[in-house]
Parts: C-alpha cells; structure tokens; sequence
C-alpha cells in the first residue's frame, strides 16, 4: 500500500510541512525507519533523532521549532503520538477483520447470533447466549450459557466467559482471560475447614474495554462485579468480586483489585499493585508499581507509592532517609561520644 | 421458587423469630434487598442496616439485641454467613449439575469413565486417565495420560491437567489453571547455559479443594508437588515444584509457594505474597499482602507482615517511626547544634 | 529398564566408587531413595544424607570426602546435579517423544508443516504457519496466521501463539501461555478516554528457551519484543512490548518486565520482580524475589534488592538499622534528656 503525506495529513487533519507527495508504504521507529516508513516524535528528549532519521515522514507537534535541517516531510498535528496511532490502525494493523462461522463451532440453538460476526474453530456457545453484529471469537473461545457480547467486540484465543457474564460493544479480551470464574469467598465451619460461599452474581463489562492475556475477573457473590466503559486492564490482572473500575481507569500487569472494592475514573495503577478490599479510590488516584493501598484514598488526582502506599512526595523523603539511615545512626553515635565526654569535664 | 422462613430454619438449624410463613424467592444484600429477597447480618459494624432493609428474611448471630424495631423476619443462627451460604447452595446455586458426554469429547479407550459424569464440547482425556462419578469437565478440558479426576469434582473450560497428576473428590478448578507443568530446574553447564531437569514427580491434589482462574501447580522434580485437604486457592497463585500445601490453607490472589517448601496446615495468606523455597510454614500462620516470607516460620499461629516479613506488632511500630523519619532526623539535628553550643561554652 | 553403574558413569563422563555393576531402575531424593533408586548430592548441607540414604547409586562431587562408611556405590563427577539431570533425561524423562497428526487437528492448506510432528486434537493452525520438524503441539493449541514453531519445540496444551510471531527450535512453552498478545499501549485522547495504539510487530522467541504456565509475551508496537537463546521464564511472567530478554538469563514467577527494557545475559531476577520501562539491566545482574528496578543497572554482575531495590549489601545494612528503629528513636531520646539536665547545671 502506497500513502502519501498529503492523504495523510487529511486523514489526521495535520499539517504538511515539505513534499506532500512523499509517499510511505510501511510504519517505523524514529531510529531505525526507512525511507519509506512513517514514523513520529511525541518526546522533546528524542527530539535529535529528527535531524538523522530515514524516515519518509514524520508526525511532529504543532509547535516544534528545528534548529537544524530535517530530511523528512514532516506533518503537524496537536498530538503527535495520537495522529500517528490513527494512521497504524487505518493502514497497518495487523489484526484483519474476519468474518465467518467455522462449521466446528458448536453454537446452541438458543443462542442468538449478529451479522458479520467471526466465529472460529472449536468455539463453544452455549444456551441462550448473544453474540453482537461484528463480534470476532477467534478459536478455543467459551461462551457461557445466557452470557452476551457486544458488537465489534474481538475475543482472541482461549477466552472463557462463564454464564450470564456481559462483555459490551467494542471490546477487546486476549488470550487466556477468565471472566466470570467464581469469587473468593468462604465461611469457616465448626470443623476449621471453610464452607464455599455460592457465587451467584456475575461480571459485567462495558463498552470500549480491553484486557490483557490471562487475566481474572470474577463474579460477584451477589450483584455484578463492573469494569466500566473505556477501561484499560493489562496482562495477568485480577479483579476480585464484587469490585468496580470506574471510567477510563488504567491497570497495568499483575496487579489485583480485592473484593468490593471501588477504583474511581480516570485512575492510573501501576504494575504489581494490590488494593485491599471493601474500600474506595478516588479519580484521578496515580500508583506506582509495587504499591500496596490498605485503606480509602478520598482526596482525588493524588499521588501514592509504596507499601503501604504513602503520598508520593512523603515516601520520596523517606526514601531518601532510608538510604542515609547508616548515616543518620553514624551521626547519633558521635552525639552519644561527645556528651559522654561533657560529662567527664 | 418460594420458601418459607420456617423452610429455611430447618434446613440449617435457626430459629424464627418473627412470621415464619413468609416467603423468599432470591438472595440479596442487606443494604439492597428486596422484600422477596433473604439476606444476612453477619459483621456487628453493618448493624444498622437491619433497621432500614427490606429483605423478607435476615439470617442474623444467635444473640444480637435490636434497639429499635426491624420489619424483616429474623432467623438466629449461632454463623449467620455460613447458614446463609448453606442456602444459596441449597436454592440459588448458579452452576447447575450437568450430566451427558458430548460427542465431540474425544475420550482414549483405555480411560476409565465414571457414572453420571458430564464431558462437555473439545474436551480431550488421554490413555488409561480416571474420571470420577459424577465429574463435571466443561469445555476445552485437557486430562493428560493416566491423570485423574475425583467424583464430583469440577473443571471449568480450559482447565490443563497434565499426565500422571491427580486431583481428589469434591474439588472445583477454574478456568485456564494448569496442574503438572514442569517444575522450574535447570541446572547450570559449563558453557553458561543451563540444562533441563527433568521433572519427573507429579502434582496430588486432594478432596475438597478449590483453586482459581489461570493458576499453575508446578509437579515435582521427583516425588509430589501436594494440595492438601479443604486447601483454597485464589486465582493467579503460583505452587512450585514439591511444594505442600497444608490442610485448609487459604492462599489469595497472585501469590507464589517457591520449591520443596511446606506450608502449615489452617494458615491465612494475603494476596501478593512470595514464600522462598525450602522454608517450613507453622501451622495456623497468618501473613499480610505483599509480604515476603525469606525463612522459617516455626511457632504457630502467628502473623506476619511486610517485606521481607516481620510479626505484625514490630512491623507496626516500625512503620510509626518509619513515617516520622523525617522528624528524627531534624531531632538529631537540634541535639548537634546544642552540643555544638555546649562546647563554645 | 535395568541400568548399571557403569553404564551411568559412561554416559555422564564419571568416575565409579564402589561396585561398578550396581542395577538401579528408578530415581529420588538422596532422603527417601529405595536401593533401586539412583540420587545425587550436589550442596554440602546434606552431606549427612549420604550415611543413611538407602540410594543404590550416588552421584558426588568430584572432590567429596566421607569420614564415615557409605554404602551406596558413589560415581563422581565434577557437576553431580547436572550428571544426575542427564541421567534423568536419558532414562526417565516422562514427557515421552509423540509423533502423528490428529484428525481432528484443522491445518491450513498453506501452513508448512515438518516431520516427524506431533499435532494434538483440536489444535488450530492458521494460513501461512510454519511447524518444524519433530515439533509437538498438544491438544487445544492455537497457532495464528503466518506464525512459527522451530525444530523439537514442545507446546503443552492450550498455548496461544498469536499471528507473525516467531518460535525458535528445541524450546519448551507450557499450558496457556500467551505469545504475542497486543502490547498495552494507549494514547490519551482530548475526552479523557484512551486511543489505542496498534500494535504492528511481533515476539521473536530464540532457540532453546523454555516457558512456563500462563506467561503473557506481548508483541512489540512496532519491531519485535526479543527472548534471546537459553532463557527460562518461569510460570506467570509477563514480558511487555518491545522488550528483551539477554541470552541464559533466568526469571522467577510472578515476575514482570515491562515495556522496551532490554534485560543482559546470564541475569538472575527473583519471583515476584518488577523492572520499569525503558531502562537496562547489565549482564549478570542478580535481582532478589519481589524487587522493584526503578532505574538502569549499568555495572554487570551486581546484585540488588528491595523495592525501590538497592545493593544487597546496603539493603542488608539499611534492614538491620530498620529493624532497629524502635532503639534508635530510643538513644535519640536519651540524649535530649541528658542534654536538657546539661543545660541546667
């Protein structure tokens, strides 16, 4: 396929500035792209490769001022990266829409099927269940009976989604995740040994989600566990039942939500973070990686780190106290000496 | 499906107190049920939800003392979450039993199957395996060469069981878990690399355990990596090779038991915890998120915290000073200018 | 099978101590072996072990010396744990070699398929894939469109190796690892929501790697996410998009790196380990279980821990003093009280 900067520049409503003819075939990194490649430079710290790269085209700030000569055809937009992530998903993505019903598919009589759907190898859909217009299972997938997927909602290889689990439109859930597996949930018995508490609730997922590979979401005892529209779960995630995710809220890998727990809008959770159950997080809430929360954040657009996660600006001062703490006992046993001596005079 | 007050006293031993004809249809939250709905009171801190509920039924402790007048009909029971949970498996369960093998399920001939089993869609069970009766395998279930299955024990979809592994009665596996993949052993060689042990034990799962969404149970390097009895495992939990798992351990989400380490038998351990390998766990421990476990514990029922871990009460006090760190630090400061005072004297 | 003493000292280059026609059938743990059993002694720790051990063989150092009788016939070896793995390998690995295409496996026509493979029920492959020769696939494998296994590489059953990536020969990936799943990469968007970022490149998995359960390997956003030859990945590690994994370098379970991170060779990194984005690890960096990497390590052959880690020997240091806090606080407090009396004379 053969693009030109100025077909570009519409696409993404920028600006040309050089040959609006050039023309790319293919998509690189700044560093290491060809002549025909797009590439994009959304940093200022990288802003020294513009003056070396290869790259036919290049996606730049509105603003960017270069005090050198550039090669490429540059094209100006408000937000660089976001211009460029336009352009990968029209002309080079690599996941290809597919549609078709495998004749291996095993689809239940009751299940009610949309148009255009793709429904792959060995998929399983059980009674009752809904597959939106567009929806893509690629092969493996389960489907629960009674649960939904929404429209154009993509589900790769070896997803279980457990009965009467929603997923919404425009979704995407790769390889692995369970959704709708059981809540951890157990009364003790007279006899020490731990009774099961039935999981009757479900998951619900709405619109404009993703979800990493093997993650976990599980139903809710009673009611509905909730990740909300526009959230983002990386890889290895476990959100526990009865626990909601608020809006546009990010989680990266191997970090767990525990039961009942209520992320707000907006958050941005670091890696191998766990939250307590049964308390709240503000919007806007930041945590960086590792962090352990063990109560309510209530103040909203605050930073934490740490476990237990104290605000960021506090745990970087004890941080650096702690590294001097051998200094600080140093100083304390030099106080103990020359008083000593006081006393001696 | 309506059941009477007294219909629900029997069943787990409670007493009325209140019209014992009213009728239930569902299960709810205290604070969002309906008059058809029964509920439960079983934490003293949600006391006052019993005076505003509208749950037809409320399973409460055998001698809590109202102030003020509650409309719901009450029934006592000395464990008023575990005689509630006694009826939601009784009415509400969600996974109902299923029974019939699928013709798809492709089953070898030297494979023992039970009575009354269900063997779902694309399920794959290898030479001489034993499934139980009564055995619910759902989709996708991989049962590998004379592994087997208790009766009736549940494999969500996907569940992997390699060869050689077993799994007792009365067990539930959830989703995408895999049971018996090598154990993590490589010894090094002259060159750098390093070469496979092989890992030539199995893993041996108990009666009554229930292990979560996308876990791994590592088989031994020689001998068994063992599940005991009642144990509980929470989703993404990780079990090295020869590890031991003691009777009715709980262990939360994202955890990991590193090799040849045994844990003791009714410990509680959080989510997040990491436990090195050649370690002895008493039994009755109780250890906090995130906390790393680097040696022996060897009195019993105690609690841990922190990383790496330490009792609960020094890692309380601790983490006081730790918080005001920046406070004696400029202690030690004041006491430094006085003396420096002192001396000009 | 019947091996003799000799024969193993053969096969692994050792030196016979004791009655070289000794007949083993079986192997174990120097502790529990039976007089058929052959076992090994590798640490020094266990040394007391060879006195009792009903083992009929024994595999030592090179240099042992016992000042007691033994009983088992002993072969010596200058690296006994890797003598007694080869020995393992030669004669009891369980993994037996499998060969023959299942009927039920769905093959494109224009994938390329080896020799001498194994292809499981109900496995996937997709156009354009290629399997090498002796390469075996377990039941419920998925294998995407133009997607590659090399020669003698094993996937356990359920693998799902995404389109465009890339496995090399004589690796070893185990029960519902995720190769290739999108990176989390996501554009902030002018309505607070996230744009994704396509993910246009692929994993690139190099020769003579092994991976355990459940990893997730996301696919670089443009160019490739890199596991370089002889790594072990234990279960439930993730490795993000664009990073790379340095020649025999060893990752604990639990354990994330995320993304563009380029990790040396010959690094040990603990269970439980978070390294951030974008930075460098030296070759033979050695990271403790649940450590958090904040920033490059540009010496090699250091080791660290702790979250944010530090040298060990600092860590070790900084541990002491903390766990002494309480006493530090308490000396601070003593001279107050003797500075306050100095003051008043």
């Amino acid at each position: 396929m053969q693009i030109t900067a100025a077909e570009i520049a519409q696409l993404i409503n920028g600006v040309v500035d050089g040959d609006s003819s050039t023309i790319i075939t293919a998509a690189g990194k700044i560093e290491s792209a060809s002549q025909t490649d797009i590439s994009f430079l959304a940093n200022p710290k990288y802003l020294n490769h513009i003056y070396d790269t290869k790259a036919g085209i290049v996606i730049v700030g509105k603003d960017v001022v270069f005090d050198k000569p550039v090669q490429s055809t540059i094209i100006r937009h408000p937000m660089p990266y976001y211009g460029f992530c336009v352009v990968l998903d029209t002309y080079f993505n690599p996941h290809q829409n597919r549609t078709g019903i495998d004749s291996t598919a095993i689809i239940s009589e009751s299940a009610v099927i949309g148009k255009n759907v793709f429904i792959g190898p060995y998929v399983v859909i059980e009674d009752g269940a809904t597959i939106g217009d567009g929806a893509q299972l690629y092969a493996h997938v389960f489907v629960g009976s009674k649960a939904s997927i929404g429209q154009k909602t993509i589900f790769y290889s070896g997803v279980k989604l457990y009965s009467d689990c929603h997923v919404g439109n425009s979704c995407i859930v790769h390889a692995g995740t369970a959704i709708g597996s059981d809540g951890f949930g157990f009364a003790p018995t007279p006899d020490g040994s731990y009774a099961k508490i039935p999981q009757i609730g479900n998951v619900i997922v709405e619109d404009s989600v993703e979800i990493g590979a093997n993650c976990c979401l599980d139903r809710a005892t009673m009611g509905s566990t909730i990740i909300r529209k526009g959230v983002k779960l990386d890889n290895l995630v476990q959100i526990a039942h009865n626990a909601e995710i608020g809006e546009n809220t990010v989680i990266a890998g191997l970090s767990g939500v525990a039961g009942s727990t209520k992320v707000g809008k907006r958050c941005v959770i670091g890696a191998q973070v766990g939250i307590v159950g049964h308390i709240t997080i503000a919007d806007g809430t930041q945590i960086g990686g590792q962090s352990g929360i063990p109560k309510s954040i209530t103040e909203p657009n605050q930073q934490f780190t740490g476990s237990p996660a104290m605000p960021l600006k506090d745990a970087f001062k004890s941080q650096v106290i702690l590294r001097n703490l051998p200094n600080l006992e140093q100083r304390v046993r030099e106080l103990e000496r020359i008083i000593k001596e006081l006393k001696q005079l």
